[in-house]
């Protein structure tokens, strides 16, 4: 399994690259592949065609089990909401005598490409919640983001809106506004390091007044996050 | 701010490379320098000696006040409990006129580092909480652990422990035992990807008893998390 980081090979460990390169086999979401595109031709290649998440994981580890050297590709860190759990989860239904050997090559995570971006939002204790419900109860989302909240974390918020999901975000920005000023910092990151690349600094009261989608990841402040000279930084203690 | 990732070089994304290799004036933490020593060789460097973190930055920023380009070294990404918060708030008492220009090159961070060795037990919602009470007051960090825990996020505890500070992690493990059973998968992992590395997957009932200490980074799995083939795994929620 292995990360590419955000977007652009600028970013991608020569870990990554020389697990890509040393690959038979190819898997993974076309919009990543076509960001490697010159360093996967010539091999084969299991994109997304008709085949789901889990089909095309469960492929590459029939195609591990066959001798081959296999390159499961997510964009950003296979272990963050990338395909390391699945194809973990899919190889241990195998007896252990015929389980492929796996490795997790981890790459620049989303959240911390956005948070370069936007300055030094990270700097202390921060939460990472998606909103997606696809897999998981909404209450159980629910529920961590006020726990979230009340903890005084900063927030980094995967999957924030979607077409058909887009009341989510709001709540956040309710339950957040319960405890938080309304001047609180909200940073919103598209496309890290790729050429569509932006940012946008808001507060809590507005940000959802910005433009936010599938390919957005949002930071929201503690506390203690200001904004200065467009940077956002929550700061860690030091007494300056 | 550059971040060089948890240790090899193989985890140094080349746009850090590319930041050390264009910089005149190299910034860092001894220990971290001499990961990437070759590197730096006949650059001026500005190391630890007698230095505090804040004077370090300080000299750094002073140096790019000068004209110089300036690699403040971090190790795991300078965003995550890294320099680039320091930095940024130390160039914000400048006026507008005279900053220097400053960004910030994620790194593998150790969490993600650290996740990638004990297999994928960041697939699911996660808090990350440092435990140094130098710059925080204990009583912030145990309300965070406390919520953290009650919304069941993954946890992951960077300075769980230091010769002086001993307690705190026997702390997380008491609170944590509150919610969930004590055959909770926890992970350690010290350095990640240097050359002592290694890794434990113990219990929440048992894992204090492991060695721990400043360069460990302790994984706290959610209630869903196991272990199969000695791997820890936090499921995502697909059906299999």
């Amino acid at each position: 399994m292995v990360g590419i980081g955000p977007g652009s090979q600028i970013d991608m460990t020569p870990r990554a690259r020389q697990a890509i390169e040393g690959a038979e086999v190819i898997v993974g979401y076309d919009t990543y592949l076509e960001l490697i595109k010159e360093l996967v031709s010539g091999k084969t290649i299991i994109g997304t065609g008709m085949m789901q998440e889990i089909d095309r994981c469960q492929a590459a580890v029939e195609q591990a089990m066959e001798g081959k050297q296999v390159a499961v590709i997510s964009s950003g860190d296979p272990g963050i909401y990338g395909m390391a759990g699945l194809v973990l989860e899919l190889v241990a239904k195998y007896p252990e005598s015929v389980q492929p050997e796996v490795s997790v090559v981890p790459g620049i995570s989303a959240v911390g490409a956005a948070a370069s971006i936007l300055g030094a939002p990270l700097m202390h204790d921060f939460a990472v919640i998606s909103l997606s419900d696809l897999l998981t109860p909404w209450e159980v989302i629910q529920k961590r983001i006020e726990m979230a909240v009340a903890g005084d974390f900063v927030i980094a918020i995967y999957n924030p809106k979607s077409i058909r999901r887009t009341s989510q975000i709001e709540t956040v920005r309710e339950i957040a506004l319960q405890h938080r000023g309304p001047e609180t910092p909200v940073g919103i990151v598209h496309h890290a390091s790729r050429t569509k690349e932006d940012m946008k600094i808001s507060t809590l009261e507005q940000f959802t007044n910005e433009h936010i989608d599938m390919f957005s990841l949002v930071i929201i402040g503690n506390s203690q996050t200001y904004v200065a000279d467009g940077k956002m930084v929550t700061p860690r203690g030091y007494r300056l």
